[in-house]
């Protein structure tokens, strides 16, 4: 499973994945209303990802780092919401990994600095879907675990070698 | 109830309150260890503060803002508790304030450059304790804690007149 956190929309994407080829098994993302009290939409996050938790029972979850180049109080507020992320998967006794965004990317496209609609077109392309995951929060999600699943499975591999 | 937010140790502050006179009901502090992952502390933080919530019922909670000014590692790492607590808070449908550092200071020594020490002597002192909160986290919580119910009475008061 990875999971894309943001305050307005946190986006997941639970797969299927042997390393190389990934099978979709869910994915979309959970919206929350900027009018709405920020403590509130923490515990609709919460909520969320606990039910996507509960109904397909990941067996480990991925998030980004945080990046926070971009503007300290927006990477503040994307913290509240990964720690409400990384809470919902610690209570819920599934394993974590992290991931820099340049992992992900790299690992999805080849390429660290890829445009979003490079990983959306390579999301597609990877879980062979007849079209574009439209909502980009859901297919970020989606990269991050496309790139876990791969990573997992070159550890595996250098382990049995 | 007063929350101070932090990765090592979280303070927590229960107190009774009209406005002008505060007892002390309970306080401590979560302490997690940096040994473990951060996302199990995060569960740690999660379940003490769900446990104090659960047994003293607070009419509300009060939190500071986030300082970022200090270091941006240590202010994310804070804002991923925070988040925790506020999701603890609103998952028990208890009231949120937030204060700034400045307005806490202000409000419990009269000086918002107030020194830690400082803090720690007009808590003891507003709550008639016959020593110190030796746990820094958990004097800290209580002052916020204190700062609320004082802003709160001053609303009431206004509200009336």
């Amino acid at each position: 499973m990875g999971i894309d956190c943001g305050s307005e929309a946190t986006g997941y994407g639970v797969i299927e994945s042997d390393g190389v080829e990934h099978r979709l098994v869910a994915t979309g993302a959970i919206r929350t209303s900027p009018k709405r009290p920020f403590e509130s939409r923490l515990a609709e996050i919460a909520a969320g990802l606990r039910r996507v938790i509960a109904e397909f029972h990941p067996e480990s979850a991925a998030v980004e780092e945080v990046f926070h180049a971009v503007n300290v109080k927006t990477a503040l507020k994307l913290a509240h919401v990964r720690g409400v992320a990384l809470l919902a998967v610690a209570e819920a006794g599934v394993e974590l990994a992290e991931y820099s965004p340049l992992e992900v990317k790299t690992s999805v496209v080849g390429y660290g600095r890829a445009e979003k609609h490079q990983v959306q077109d390579m999301v597609r392309s990877l879980l062979r879907l007849p079209e574009r995951v439209e909502s980009p929060d859901a297919s970020d999600a989606l990269a991050i675990a496309i790139c876990h699943a791969t990573h997992e499975a070159t550890h595996r591999r250098l382990a049995t070698t």
